[in-house]
């Protein structure tokens, strides 16, 4: 039995939509940001980062994104998620979520998470990484645009882990101040992984 | 064959040891940082994301060190670099991996890449960042040196591809502001990695 720590709003709803798709049992634990309970010393005993998501497994605790998407579906049996049986399409899939982890997910965290790259106190640099976000974050949906994502999912034809990690972030692009004309098939995408069963679910399950 | 676009200094040097560990036959090219190269129109054909490192296979072009360690590991029979045949110790490697890149590998490069996340004329943020680099990249350390780093290897008694990739990060601890004295098992991991023939042969040849 796994048991998924969570946050609303955050990325854990990519390993939180693999759960669903590969009909894990699962138990869910709410952290609120709000409460800054990711920094209480009970969360930091689970996970020392003090960040979303990790997952309890009989084994031990797992955390980061691109580890956790490839381990549900491994787990489970569903290599196919993660076309890990070919080392060359299963480079691509771990290569698009290392550039969704480290490039598109860290460009997004300047606007709301400033502290982590300057002094707290020093408002006029935390505004100066704010103001760039339109334009990192914006460079990045243009590569995911035209030269990640191949249609009709990311990898193809087929349904992949990428799929949900891409999703999760696009749920932040206009905050993020790109526009979403700039980049049809992002949308397109974005339409489609809402209007599956596993997605609505996962959703309905972290606002409940 | 091989192909791995490199750059001296940079974080090239973990895919490239990982090749040595492999006994891979592998050519190189030397993309020069000085000129900026990373950004010419020659190499952005090959990489349009203007990174290191890019590894050419007969299948296609691969970025993104997390999956080309495992791409290498993988391609050449070398599951147990990995952990990849347990499902668990493969997330943990991952997860490992996934830490070093989008934390520890991008907290040091606001040091030096300021122009990333800020606008390129705004001196006063960019230096905020770089202020900042000893903290960041110290907490990093700290975590690595309590929490991952299990001794005498990065995963305990195994040697696997986390150990390439955190000896070449922490060749820059130094520069970034970290006192040795506070990370002793990293700085004996990279003092041991340093003696490993692979390692000596790769840097050997980055520098020929």
């Amino acid at each position: 039995m796994l048991t998924l720590y969570y946050a609303r709003d955050t990325i854990s709803l990519a390993t939180h939509i693999v759960l669903e798709e590969v009909g894990a049992s699962y138990s869910m634990v709410r952290i609120d940001f709000g409460k800054t309970e990711q920094r209480s010393p009970e969360y930091l005993k689970i996970n020392p980062k003090g960040r979303m998501p990790a997952l309890i497994t009989d084994r031990g605790i797992l955390t980061e994104t691109p580890a956790m998407l490839v381990y549900v579906a491994q787990a489970f049996g569903r290599p196919e998620l993660v076309l890990m049986d070919d080392p060359f399409a299963f480079a691509q899939v771990q290569a698009n979520n290392a550039y969704l982890c480290s490039s598109l997910h860290i460009n997004h965290a300047h606007r709301m998470r400033g502290p982590r790259w300057v002094d707290a106190g020093d408002q006029a640099a935390i505004a100066a990484m704010q103001r760039h976000v339109p334009v990192s974050v914006g460079a990045n949906y243009e590569l995911i645009e035209h030269d990640m994502l191949k249609g009709p999912w990311v990898m193809g034809e087929r349904y992949t882990i990428c799929d949900a990690y891409l999703f999760t972030l696009a749920q932040w692009l206009e905050t993020d101040g790109v526009d979403p004309k700039r980049i049809p098939k992002v949308m397109d995408h974005r339409r489609r992984m809402s209007e599956r069963a596993t997605v609505k679910k996962a959703i309905a399950q972290e606002f409940a």
